[in-house]
């Protein structure tokens, strides 16, 4: 049997499509049939050759649904229960050790110094070869945990459950919200939505979104978004003060910047009210230097820091969750499709800001 | 009766030595023979004129032990026991409503809009006037906690309890180690001795500290430092391979910045491992500002950074707890006693920095 | 000025209907038309004689809501805005002194040693006399603290956060659901509705109400529960095979006993996962002994089993903020109103278990 | 090369001492030469065919601290450093996916439904046969994390970390002290001893062993115990008014059962504060039912009770952290020595309750 892969050859040029013999699996492999892969902006960088940690070629992708093809030897998902052959699942795009100190000391697996992800770190050349999503076929390592997902149903809703919604999800996790909490979320894209979400889910009573573009604003209304802020029109300061209003003059309980930028992790900061807590997601890659006053911005203000990177199998589950609770409003997170032909295509898209979240249908 | 006083007039002049009338106690107050009163570095600053909150004339002085002379009604202690007179006791130097959304709501009560300090906030005008520790006699409001010490010993053991005690143990409440971990320290002074204390009582295998004054380090060992580093002898960057070395590359699992110093913020950022805590805890006024990055600094680290200001008397209390099991180690803590009539020698002492602690025996 | 008051002389009597002189204000004390007060279980106790707290005579009555008619002297409702005549109100029915071990070194104010409550521990001979919600007209003190509500609307949907509101809301904040958690619930009396709608508030995904009223079941799922087991057709075996089906046989992450019964205690350990946590919230008074087997039933289970007590104004605070989220649900479970003159008809009402909340309109 | 083993063949008889041939290793299994293996209370109950678990013929032993001898292939300690022939090491007894619900998304490997223990679960037919430390020798499985020890000083003095250390750690992780507070534990043997040092790590100020034993009494003080209650000549309310005494009232912040005896787990209740926690550590097997009123044991007192069943790897680091801490103490811990050929007498010096712990020296 055959996989249609697209390849990362060289930096900045289009992906090449090949077909490839699909290799036979090894004790504990799945082989499964992707239905969807997300476009992430972390792909972006790779494909740019931003990201030092990108071999040649390679598949990307680290967002995949699919369903299950062959199964070699007996495989359980994160449930216990027997994976079957045809079953749709998602996966954990992180693969973790298990036995080192972040993991079985720590309990921390994100941390884990042996973690990999598919579509990130393994070469084409690394058996089994079909190590990332832009492909009609993927083949998932013993040690990966098997999520099982709705049978019916468009597979392009819970994509994003891989990686933005993980890693939201993991910031939540370190820096939750309380009930009637106020919760401000900058940057509306796919980790801001999920935040948005995220923080209704653990009972704030009022979330502001701020952003710059009024259909991701408006699509973040639809997750539980209670106040809208939009950055072209409204200054930092009057941002500031209508969240002081919002609160009796306290500030948010919790900041959530999820966009990457210095201006909003800035920002972040001025919003949060004394004893509140700050979480910086959106970084995902070098973003510079910002000054900081640690005795005014931090100390005073007895504020809390969160940097969160990445996320476990703990917090993909919980954005599965999520999206089961917001069907409609995350499948209208899905702005753009495309088949796996027009990958590089799909990778424009994601640069250029047009896409909410584009996903590959292969 | 009569108190003598030493009353802080014009920034930057000798305290004047002046014999006030003890006015009559309201209910609930309690009138207290200050046995020891400490000289706190932020006292230096209001002195200096450099901390805005200080109204003139004002007696300083925010850390005291005493004997109550007087009550006036039934009050209790912190444990609900009536106090006596001639018992000793402590007094948490901040006082807040009890009722807010801070003290209420939040159960936060040092972030309370309406707290105040004896020795910082009140002029010598507002009655009952006797409102600070730099004096023979000193009035407490009836809303103050007290807390019983032991009649006997050396009152001076405990002052500081009562600011920078209470302030490190806020720090180690918000952050605490965990047994077996490794904690770091940047600066020897009252809150990293402190720091110590409370990272072996948490059950941290391995407390590093990181300062300029043998002395001061030596102290350290006696409360349980396990490593002394001297900023004088050794980089930065040796600093940091000593600590990678004692965690097998990982990092400090707790990082204390207890100096309030730009570079040693800095350090504390580089020193913690993935995963790990920065509790920066030192800065008392503004420093100014430094550079951060903040995906390589704290993101890609998945990092916390927690701001710690002030504390509650649920602090003080354990700060005490502290000293009566490190006993003789924090009397050596006390470096340097002065009579109320050298009030003034006593600060300078603190300015430059001469002094571990200062302790005024009014 | 008179007020009207529903007076408890004689257990199990008739309260008899009195008209009362409303004493002038003592600084800080607020005068309230009651609006809406409670009925609640334990009235029904304190009515029966079978609460030993009970002081006679009595105005019962913890649960209310009014307007502001007069205020001596400046007050801050808990968000620190000054309290305005004719603002609607909601107060905290416990007063704690905010100054002892348990308030201030604990953080936990509902374990107050001094704390009293509104219509539970101040006889009507006590000063200033108005000190039950059974009445047209209710005194509180300076240290009440003060929630305001919105200006319009009926005021009844606002007086069970009170009392179920804030204990159970209290119980979620010792033993709290997390995202994708499956809760169930025991008992769908006021105390289990909240508890489900908080389910729902920390992410909960599965919320399992049991129950045998069907009106009350059907109340609860309007208020989030996913599913609704009637006990009264369905075995105690069947229900927990229904949730190890949930849960691919692991048991409920949360459950919640909310009726206090010695059946819903026990079954409530078994339905819960090994690692989970059983909360019990419903027992308000004595209920006799049930056989446990500390092995099976807690140890072996690695179980966390929590008892939860009253609240304090946080939790109050928090309860408010869900019945803002789910308005119209937590108005329909206000299924009787009475006028003063029938209080006692309303609380035979209560006893006979007809209403899910009965709710006096002085 | 041959190991020498005590075969567990029929319950209650003395085991066989039998030579057999060791098996060449498969890829990623260590070979250890066993120094000290503990011998536990459950042996007891295994060998008295009393754990319905045990299968025969086995090599029982779950705590043991031995050498490498050979390791197939590369393999890293917990540490991530590589492991090297000759080195001393102790390892997890409890042998877990990394993978399934309770590991990869409770964070709690403790809970894993396919959890193993060298010396419990697995038959001496089960290759590699070598599956308890009742032995010359032991196969340490791939996935067995390894914890190096200091190369010099007594082994038997860590086998203790390996069981009992590491629940009652379970225990504190659970269910922590805090600095200043009072902690109870009733039961002086091996998970008592542990919890003495382990409520002092976390800064108890008081912490009070209840035992009948006056050795293990006195062996407790060594490790922290402040205050020791014999049983034998105080009664339950002696006790209590001690305890009560002790803490202006209130009772115990945290009380630890570590006999396994329905007196001490009732007792334990008793003995807790309004707001405190219970922790049941003791019970290993079925000890039968007690009767528990839940208002008054429990709901009134805002208790909270946490069952603890076995560890995960992090608990047996920290145990082994506080051997360190405590070496002389813990090895006056291990009060009988026997070599394997007399591990049935160890046995039943065990049962009869004459050693404190026992170990065999192979």
């Amino acid at each position: 049997m055959k996989a249609t892969i697209a390849l990362l050859k060289a930096f900045g040029e289009p992906l090449a499509l090949e077909e490839v013999e699909i290799p036979p699996l090894s004790a504990g492999q799945v082989l499964v049939r992707v239905e969807a892969a997300g476009v992430c902006g972390s792909d972006v960088h790779m494909w740019r050759g931003r990201d030092p940690r990108t071999p040649l070629p390679i598949i990307l992708g680290h967002e995949g649904v699919g369903r299950v093809l062959e199964v070699r030897g007996a495989r359980q998902d994160l449930y216990g229960q027997p994976v079957r052959e045809g079953q749709r699942i998602l996966w954990e795009r992180g693969v973790t050790c298990g036995r080192c100190y972040a993991c079985a000391v720590l309990h921390e697996p994100s941390l884990c110094p042996s973690r990999w992800a598919y579509g990130i770190h393994r070469a084409f050349s690394v058996p089994p070869h079909l190590n990332g999503c832009y492909a009609t076929h993927i083949i998932l390592e013993p040690t990966t945990p098997l999520i099982p997902l709705e049978e019916k149903g468009d597979p392009a809703v819970w994509v994003a459950a891989s990686c933005s919604g993980a890693t939201a999800t993991h910031g939540f996790d370190l820096s939750p919200a309380h009930i009637g909490d106020t919760v401000a979320i900058l940057g509306p894209g796919p980790l801001g939505a999920f935040s948005v979400a995220l923080a209704r889910a653990q009972g704030a009573a009022h979330v502001v979104m701020i952003g710059g573009t009024p259909e991701r604003l408006a699509l973040c209304q639809r997750l539980g978004a209670t106040h809208l802020l939009n950055r072209q029109t409204t200054s930092p300061r009057e941002r500031r003060e209508m969240i002081l209003g919002l609160t009796q003059g306290r500030g948010a309980d919790l900041v959530v910047e999820a966009s990457g930028s210095l201006s909003a992790a800035r920002e972040a900061l001025d919003l949060a009210r004394y004893g509140g807590t700050v979480s910086w997601v959106g970084f995902g890659t070098p973003a510079g230097e910002m000054p900081l006053a640690p005795f005014e911005a931090v100390v005073r203000k007895n504020l809390r820091l969160q940097g969160v990177w990445v996320s476990d199998v703990r917090h993909t589950l919980q954005a599965v969750h999520l999206i089961h609770q917001h069907r409609e409003a995350f499948a209208a997170l899905v702005t753009h499709r495309f088949p796996l032909q027009k990958a590089t295509e799909a990778l424009r898209c994601v640069e250029a800001r047009e896409a909410m979240k584009a996903v590959l249908i292969p």
